[in-house]
C-alpha cells in the first residue's frame, strides 16, 4: 500500500513551514552549499518500520541534493541497533530536514510497532486489530497507513464513508430497527452500517435490523462470548467488533471470544514515539 | 496566554475536512436541524485542562447553533469525575464535531497533564521544564501552548527563532569558539545562541565563546553538578539546560544539580491522551 | 441531508475569486453601498430544487448586507413560473453574486432534476438510481448532494471508501476469486467490495468470491434478468447493480430485470443547467 | 494557446484529492509498483480534442512513472474510433488517475466539440461564437480554453476585465448615456464597455453613449438585422453581439443578420461529455 | 469602489500569520483579555487616505472585540495632525494588530498620496495618471485600488485582461500590422490591444493596424507632441499613452503634449510609506 | 544564507497567479512553443544584488524550458551597466515571467542597496544596521533576507520570537521592573527581552530589570551618548539599540554614540526599486 504523494506532501510542507518560517539560523552562517555529509538512521529499539519514504520525501521537498537509501521497508521489522536508512547531501539540508523527518518517522513507526504488538497478541485467533477515528488532527491518513504497516486493519476513515449508529443516533428514532432502516433508506448501496450494542438484547436487535457490523461496546468477556455465539448461530454473516478498554494485556482474551475485530484508539491517540536517531558521519 | 484565532482555525478546519469529506452519513438521515441535545464533558482521570476554547471553536466552525460553557479553564487542574464543559445545540452538529473536538482536547490535556507532573516533580528546585522541537507535525503551536498550560516553558519554536549549535555544527568550523563567533556575526541581536556540550571542557569552551545557553547533553548527574557549579562561579550569567533521557522518575534529581531548565521531547512526542468523555443527555 | 459548511464555502470562494480577481468594474463606479434592490429567482421550467442555501451562502461570503428567503427547499419540486427565492440587499452585491450563485444553482438543480426524472421512471420497480465517480472536477460533493436531492442514491464517493474490481484488477490476480480474497484480506471490515461482471459466469464467480455488490456491466436486458434470477436463488443476499448506457428511455426496462441499483454517469457528467432567472425589481 | 501550468495543476490536484482522500483501496492490495500496463484512449464519437496535455498532467501529479504520447493535439478534430493518446506505466497509477483524467478530458472535449459545431454553423458569415460567464464553478479557465480549442472566442473572463451594463446598471443612473459616461470616467483606458440593449432605440442610445460593444439581447431576427444595419451606417465602428436563446438550430440565421459575435452559455453550462474510453491492454 | 472582502482577507491573513506564527510573546504574559484601551491614528504628514477599512479589518480577523471608527474615508485628503481613525478594544489585540494594520495603511496611503500628487500636476490638461504591472508581489489588487483612491486610473490588471505588444512581440511576426492582426484574430471581442511605439513611423503603423491604444515609449516631448498631433488628425479615435521616465517634475510637460494617459511604475514599485502613527491613550 | 524553497515558491506562485489568471493574451496568439530567445538583465545603476535565484525560480515555476545563468550573486555589488544574469528559453515564457521576476528582483535589490548604503555609512563604528517589523505584507521573509544581503542584520522576525516592551506594555504593569519580571517568568529561556526607553532614567530601570536589549527611542544624540556611556560602565553587557528617524544623513552620527545597533523601517517600508532591465536579444 502506498499513500498518494499529494497527501504526504501536504503534511510534510506544513511541518517544514512550521519548523522554518524564515531561515535556519544555525546553519545559515556556518555551511556553504558545498559542505556535504553522510548520515544514517539507527534504531535504538526493536520495532516495525513506517515512514521510510516519507522521511526521504522531507529532504526532496527541501530542495535538490539529498539522496536516501532505504535499508528497511515500511512494514518490515527491525531490531535494536539496525541501520534503517542512509542518506547523504549538503550538511545544511540534512540538519534542516532532520527534525521534521524524524518527528514523522518516529511517530509513524511508533504507531506501527504498537499495532504490531497487538496483532501478535491475537495471532491465531482469527481476530483483526483495527484503528478508530481517535487520531491526531491532520495526521489521520498517515496514522491509518502506519496501522496497516503494523499489520492492523483500518476502521472507517471518517464520517463520510461508513455508518456507525450509537445510542444517541438510536434514541432519535426510537429503536435500533427504525434507525437502521431509516439510514439504509438514505445511504448508498456501497455503505456498511455498524451498530453499537451493550448487551445481547441490543445485539439481537441490531442483527434483526440488518446491521452489517455489530460493535460489542464495553461488554464483559462473558457477554462478548455469548453475543458472538448467538451471532454465529444465525443464517446471515455479521461482523462482530469488540471495543472499549482493549489493551495489550487483555487483547488475546478478547480475541478468544470469537469476535472478528478488536478496535482501539490507543494505537493512534496515545503513541509512544519510536526511539530512532539520525547520526551524521564526520 | 491565548493562541491566535487563525492558527487554531487552520488546525481545526484541516481536522474537520479530514473527518468529513462529504457528509456525516450517520446523521444525515436521522436528525432534523431542529433536533437538539445537551451534552457535557466529564473527566475520567485527574489532570490539567488544555483546549477548552479550542473544543468550543470546533463547533463554531461547523456552523451556527452550538453553545459551549467552559467549567474549567485552560491551565486549571481537574479531578476524576469533574464536568469540564457543557454544550447544547443541534444533535447532528454535536455528533459531527464530537470526535474532532475530543481528539484535540484529549491530546492537549494529555500534554498539559504530563508537563504538569514534571513541573510538580521539580517544584522548589528553581528549575523549569521545557519542551523541544520534537512535536507532532502540524500541531506544534497547539502542543507548545499545552506545555505552558501545564506550567512548562517553551524552548525555541523552530529553526528561525534561536540558534542551537550541535557537534555537527561545531565540526564545520573547527571549534565551539569559532562556530559561536561566526553565527553571532550573522544573526540578529535578538537571537540567543545555545551550545550543546557533553563534558566540562566543552562547557568551558561554550562559556568562553559567549553562548547564552549551554545544554548539558546526556551528562551524568555528577557531571551536570560539576558543570553547573563551574558556571555559577563565572562572572557572566549563563543558562544551563539539562537534556537527554529525562523522565518523571529522574527529573527531580536532575533539577537538583542546579540547572535552570530541563528539556524533554516526551511531553510532545509520546503523549498519552487524557481520558475525557462527551456524554449526551437524553 | 446537509453538506458541511466548509465544503460549500471552499467551492463558493473559489468561484468568487474566479469571477472577481480585482473589482467588479461595472458596479464599482455606479452604485453607492446604500443603493439597495430586491430580486427574486423565477423558474422557467419545472424541476427539482437543489442549491437554495448554497445560493444564499454566495452572498453571505461576499460580505454583509444581503438577506435571502427560500421559497422552495432543496429536494422539493417546482413548476415553471414558480418563485424559488427572494433576496434583497445592496444592488452592487446582488449583481456581483448573481452569476456565481446562479451558476451553482442552475447546475445543481439540473443534476437533481435529471436524477428525479430517472427516479420517476423506475418508480415501483424497487430499483434505485445511483451516481458514479464521473463527476466534474472540484464539484463532486455538491453534485452527489444534488443527486440525493433528486431522489437518487450515492455510489462510492471516491477510491478510498469502497472497492470496485474491474477486469484490469482481476487480471492482475488471475481470477475474480483470488482478487476478491486478496483485497478482502487487506481492506478494513467496513469496506464493501463490488465486482464488475460481463456475463453469468463472472456473476457466479463474483458471488462465490464473496462480493458484496455485483455490477452487471453492459449486459443485455435478458442477460441481466438471468443474472438477477440466479442471484436471487442463492442463500446470501448480494446487491445487483446495472451499469452501462442507461438512459431515461431504457431505465424502466433495466429496472424491471430486478436489479437493485442502476448507476449512470450522465446525471453528473452531462448536465443540462436548469433554466432559472434572477430578476431585479426596479 | 497554452494555459499556465499552475492553473491546470490547481484544478487537477483538487480533483485528485477529491477522488482519493486516503488510498485507492482497490489497487492498494493488488498491484506491486512493478506491475506495468499500456493503455490508450479511444474516441467513441467524432469531435474536437481538448485536454490532452491536461490528461497527461494528471498522471505526472500522481507521481513518477507514467508516460503519455499524444496522438491528437488540442484543437484538432478526430473521428469515431481514433486513438487519441497512448500511455504506459505502473498499473496502479493508470487506474488511479484514469477517472480524474477522463473526467477532465471528456468534459473539455465536450465543450470544444459543441463550440465547434456552432462555429461550423456560422462559417462564412463572418460572425464569431463566444462564451459567457455561465461556466461551472472552479473550471472557468479550462472551459474558456476549451471554447478556443473549438474555434470559439472568449467573452470577458470575469467582472474585473471588462464592463457589461445591463438594465439594472442603467436604471441606477437614469440613462444609458449617463451610465456609460460614469463608468468610462472611472475605469482604466484598457477596458471595453458593453451595453445590453433590447430595441433599436437603446442601440442608438448605446452608440451615442460611446459603447465599444452593443449586445442585442433577445431581439427578433428582424430587429437584430435592423439594429446591425443602423450601426453599420454610423461613422464609428462598434461590435454588435447577439445574445439570448441561441442554439445550433438558429445560429446561422442569427449570424446572417450581420452581427459580429454570437454569445451563448450552453457551451459551458450544459455540456455533453465526449464519449471517450481508456482501454488497458492486457 | 470597494475591493472584494475575500481579496482583502487573503492579504491580511497572510500578513498576520507572517507576524505571529505562535503567540505574541510580549502581550501573552502582561494583559488579561479584560484590559482595554483606546487608540487613534494620527497623520504626521498631509496626504490622501487609503486603507481605512482594511486597517479595521485586520482587527476583525484577529478575533472579536475591537471597534474602529473611520474619521477619514479612502480617497479623502487629510492634513498633518489629523486624526484618521479611532479604535478601542482589548489592549493585547490593539498591540497585536497594530503593526500589520499600519504596514498596510501606510503603504496604501503612500501609493494614494504619490498618485494624487501626479494627478494634481496634470490637472486641467485632460490627461490621466495610470499605474502599470510594476507592482509588489501579492499586493497588486490593493495597490491598484490605492491608485484609484489617489485619483489615478488603472492600466490592465494582468496578462489576461488586455494585450500589450512590445517590440519583442512584433519581431515574432515581422511587422506591427501582422502582429496586431494575428492577435486580434485570436483574442475575444472585449479585449483592447495596445502597441508600444518608439517613433512616428511606428505610431502610424500601429494606427493603421487598428491598435486601440498606442504607447509612446520613451519619446521626447517633441516627438510625443508630433505623434499626438498626427493621431488627432485621423478619423478613428485612438488613445495615446505616454510612458517611460515620467516623474512629478516632468508630468505636466508630458501631459501638455496632448496624450490621454501617463503611465508610470513608480507609484507602485517605489512607494514612500505615509507617516502615520497609532497612539494608545493611557 | 538561503531562504527555504517553499517560502520562495509561495511568494512566486502568488505573484504569478496575480499576473495571469487565465492566459497571457499577448503571447498566446503569437509564439509557438518552439520560438526561443536569449535575454539578459542589465543594471542601470550601481547597487547590491538580491534575488538572482528567486528571479530564476520564477521561470522554473512557469514550466520547463528556461535556463538562467547568474553573473552576480546575491550580496555582491554591481555597477551601472553590468550584466547581472543571462537567460534563454521559449520567448513566450520569457515574456510571461519577465514582469513578475523583475518586480521581485528590483524590489529586493532596492532593499539590499539601501541597506548597504547605511552599512557603509556606519562602517568602522562597530554599529550594525537592523531592520524592523515595518515590512510589506506577504514579503517579510524576502525583505529580511535582502537586508542581510545588503550587510544589515535582522531584528526579531515577528511577535513570536522575541519580546519588545513599549510604554503601553509597561503601563499595564506599573513599572519597567515589573513588566520585565512578569514577561521573563512567562517566556522561554531562549527569548530575549528588549525594552523601549526614552531617557536615562528608563534606561537605568531597564538595565536593572534585566533587559537583554535596550532601545533608545527617539533620543537626541547627546542623550544616546549619555545612555550608552552609562550602560558601558555597568557589569552586565547589554545591547543598546538606537531607533527613530534614522536616515542615511544622520546614521553615522548616531552610530558614533556607541550604540550597538541602529534599526530603521525605511529599508523595508519605503523601498526604491532598483533600476534593472531585461533585454531580449533579437
Amino acid at each position: 500500500m502506498k499513500l498518494p504523494q499529494f497527501i504526504v506532501d501536504d503534511v510534510i510542507l506544513r511541518a517544514l513551514k512550521e519548523d522554518m518560517h524564515y531561515v535556519d539560523l544555525s546553519c545559515a552562517h556556518l555551511f556553504t552549499p558545498e559542505h556535504e555529509s553522510r548520515a544514517y538512521l539507527v534504531a535504538n529499539q526493536a520495532g516495525v518500520m513506517c515512514g521510510g519514504e516519507i522521511f526521504a520525501r522531507v529532504f526532496a521537498l527541501l530542495g535538490e541534493g539529498v539522496t536516501c537509501e532505504l535499508k528497511v521497508r515500511d512494514g518490515e521489522r527491525f531490531n535494536c541497533g539496525d541501520v534503517l536508512l542512509e542518506l547523504r547531501g549538503p550538511t545544511a539540508m540534512l540538519l534542516q530536514g532532520e527534525r521534521t523527518a524524524l518527528n514523522l518517522l518516529q511517530h509513524l513507526t511508533g504507531v506501527a510497532t504498537a499495532t504490531h504488538a497487538l496483532v501478535e497478541a491475537v495471532e491465531g485467533t482469527g481476530a483483526a486489530i483495527a484503528d478508530t477515528r481517535k487520531t491526531l488532527p491532520g495526521l489521520r491518513a498517515l496514522q491509518k497507513y502506519a496501522v496497516t504497516c503494523g499489520g492492523g486493519r483500518n476502521h472507517r476513515f471518517n464520517l463520510s464513508d461508513a455508518v456507525m449508529l450509537k445510542d444517541n443516533h438510536v434514541d432519535a428514532c426510537g429503536s435500533i430497527e427504525r434507525a437502521v432502516a431509516q439510514v439504509r433508506a438514505g445511504v448508498g448501496h456501497m455503505v456498511k452500517i455498524e451498530v453499537e450494542t451493550r448487551n445481547l438484547d441490543e445485539v439481537q436487535q441490531a442483527y434483526a435490523a440488518g446491521a452489517d457490523v455489530i460493535m460489542l461496546d464495553n461488554m464483559t468477556i462473558e457477554a462478548m462470548r455469548e453475543a458472538v455465539s448467538w451471532l454465529r448461530g444465525q443464517p446471515r454473516a455479521v461482523i462482530a467488533e469488540a471495543s472499549g478498554d482493549i489493551t495489550l494485556a487483555n487483547a488475546r482474551e478478547v480475541a478468544q471470544t470469537g469476535v472478528d475485530v478488536l478496535s482501539l484508539g490507543a494505537v493512534t491517540h496515545s503513541v509512544q514515539a519510536a526511539n530512532i536517531s539520525m547520526r551524521i558521519v564526520k
